[in-house]
């Protein structure tokens, strides 16, 4: 879609310094920047590599509020949340491919909202509901008795097994399993061999919920799963049976999260970190990349860095490397 | 299902305490509990919850013997396990949804065993073999010449290379890949280009296999990859060419196997553990999460835990955690 | 596909002792040998082994060039090389299954090259362009206007999104997710909800890319993530937005890669490693298996091998291991 620097100003709630008269289409970075693109700038002297570029118009924050050059700039309070709405407002509506396709599996008994889009060679099971708006891409399988929001984006291939709660505005990338089998077996002492316990609990995953491609969750063993509202999930992430996630955690790639784990609002998880079972994680606790928390351990502080396996606060974990490097360089000398 | 609990007492094998006239359909955890519902106790204190719980039967091991109030209770010598086939039972088989979807394809030279199921888009190469009442789900493809043992569940989206052998009773989670190519490269000296080494052998996965949601397990290079009876592999876990493993052995999620190595029988490996190429790791052995285990090493010991990376015996690893932080806390004094 | 011994020594430019008349159809290993199957050794004693087998010829360096045994050998200079190429020889092309099949979906504006085969159920949006004989396995899914190169190999269920860019000759094992969304938000200070960051940049593969089974790789947030020529993934690989990864480089199974991150030609980079975001990876440094690389980190050196968390050159990360053991000692007789 294309706008005028103006309408986007108001559009986005900015303030318009110069001309707003000229047309722009997208978003890009300063170095790929052109007369119809929207670039940003969070410090002073990104700022003025912005203004230098091609580029339409230039969002930025209040340091900003001075410039009397010739770029159109809109100031903003939050800078780059302000470019995300923006080029979100340029890019539109994803187009509603609408309907149906002729190739899709959809049981008589599913029910679909309005504008719902389901794709090619999709399937759709028994008693599914799914809300208006929603976009299903080619090749997802949805079980039986799932129900499904308004306004989500369910990318190719992926597969929800039956029963699953999905909330509205839920994207799930291409290749997400959601509500797979937990892993608990029990061992027949007898005969020494594992036999499945039961996995009949559910999945639910609350508004606004984001899942990496090729990401797993397994339904609860007899409770649920859940995910809250708000939260991110990136590729790869394995969460287990009966872990429950809250609202606004970030869950960073390859991450693993095992059983009846729980990770209160607003948490931040790095990449490969692995959270053994019945762990607690309570509210705005920072967990670093590669960390690992142990079997029961409770984890708890805002804002207070975690890292390391058996993950410690960062401080202690950064002494006690500052410490053994000494060590070690001293007996390299001796 | 609804069975009597005096039938269901039966059925399992437990001893019947109390009336055995009312009806339970389904197993519960005690928080769910209803009149329809079984739930199991442990322990002495978990047991007195599960009489309080408004559960239609309670399934407890021998210290229940004496308990002579007004719940009907199953007392069983492996109360877990009873309760794990209580509701195995109860679920009945999974629903015989039968047939060959007429949007699959199944090549002509297939061989279809009785009451095969093959879910919608499957695609089912030349020359395969399926056993009776196996459930092939939606979007898998299966290549040539794979051959899959009777009651198989395979879930949809899952990819069989050409020539792979699955036994009897084998689960595959959504997602999950096997027979693909190893990761083997020759550089040619010359160009200094990798070219592919080749990936021309075989997989085979015995009976009783369970394998988790986007899991991959690749062929051999030239011999074969194996994965023993009995064994179980949570999600996205990586088998890597000519790696064996044998039976009742437990993977827990995203750990990784390199080439050529081998997990003898009933080993325990927790998640996000590395194992390098040409490793050996003996019988009844435990590894710990995100384990490390070098190329070629050989672990060995019954009940002998692993931990750390390097893996060591989990003694050491505490010993030296510990010997840090009290030198890491004595510097920070000094 | 049949040779004469002495057809393949001339094909792969290899000097034939012996007698050349006898016909070989397919590689093998040694323990696998027989009479159709040529083997190939790297040393002595492998080679003693090979004579002895029932292979029909013999692939070896230069090492055996004074065998006069009766067993038919070819002299090579790389003979695991010659051996790679001799087995691809043997295997012939892929079979070219030929055309579009009748289920897939291919979009009027698509435009594919001679001999490119559709399978099963494959989705292939507006604009797409794919070369000459590539093969598009059952149940993938290519979005709109991606573009593919020739003789490419694109296994079942592989996800392709939008705008994507191959090269030639890249092979895409099953399950991949190329060009799928970054993990980017941006925190919105006054509701505290993150909003996606927008993730419109593109992904190119450059020629002879391998990538593995499951393997995810994000498209750029606003400029490209690129895989240069050669380079090869293993399976459940993340590769993050913006990424550069040059030419000739290997990376094992489950590493990760965070955003913006560039990692050097001929780059070897060893299983489960994690590296993390903004980290420059110089030509030809040597990661090692779980290594971590913390935020904005430099790694160079050719050939210069780098362990632990944070990664350091590994004859440090060997000290510090070996002075941490011996003071635990130590401690422990104290």
């Amino acid at each position: 879609m294309t706008m005028t620097v103006a309408q986007l100003a108001e559009s986005i709630g900015a303030t318009l310094l110069g001309d707003g008269a000229g047309a722009v289409a997208r978003g890009s970075g300063a170095d790929d920047a052109s007369a119809e693109t929207v670039v940003f700038a969070l410090t002073p002297p990104l700022f003025e590599q912005a203004v230098a570029s091609a580029a339409g118009a230039v969002i930025a924050g209040a340091f900003a509020a001075q410039y009397a050059g010739p770029k159109p700039v809109l100031v903003a309070k939050q800078p780059k949340l302000a470019f995300a709405r923006a080029v979100k407002l340029l890019a539109g509506a994803p187009p509603a491919t609408g309907g149906v396709h002729a190739s899709a599996m959809v049981a008589p008994t599913a029910a679909l909202g309005q504008s719902v889009s389901i794709g090619p060679h999709a399937v759709v099971g028994e008693g599914v509901a799914i809300g208006d708006r929603t976009q299903v891409g080619a090749g997802v399988a949805i079980g039986d008795g799932v129900r499904i929001g308004p306004d989500c984006r369910i990318h190719p291939n992926v597969v929800i097994y039956a029963g699953t709660e999905v909330g509205a505005r839920v994207v799930l990338h291409a290749g997400v399993v959601l509500g797979s089998d937990g892993f608990g077996y029990v061992m027949d002492e007898e005969t020494g061999a594992y036999e499945a316990f039961p996995q009949i609990g559910t999945l639910r995953l609350e508004d606004d919920v984001e899942i990496g491609a090729n990401t797993t969750i397994d339904r609860g063993a007899l409770g649920a799963t859940v995910i809250g509202a708000g939260t991110k999930i990136d590729n790869l992430v394995q969460v287990a049976h009966n872990v429950r996630i809250g609202r606004h955690v970030a869950i960073s790639a390859q991450t693993g999260i095992a059983g009846s784990s729980s990770i209160a609002d607003r948490v931040i998880v790095g990449g490969q970190a692995g959270i053994a079972d019945h762990v607690r994680i309570e509210e705005g606790v920072i967990l670093g990349a590669q960390a690992g928390v142990p079997t029961s351990k409770i984890l708890r502080g805002k804002g207070v860095v975690f890292w390391g396996s058996p993950a410690r606060p960062l401080p202690g974990v950064l002494r006690e490397q500052a410490t053994l490097a000494r060590l070690a360089r001293k007996r390299g000398r001796e």
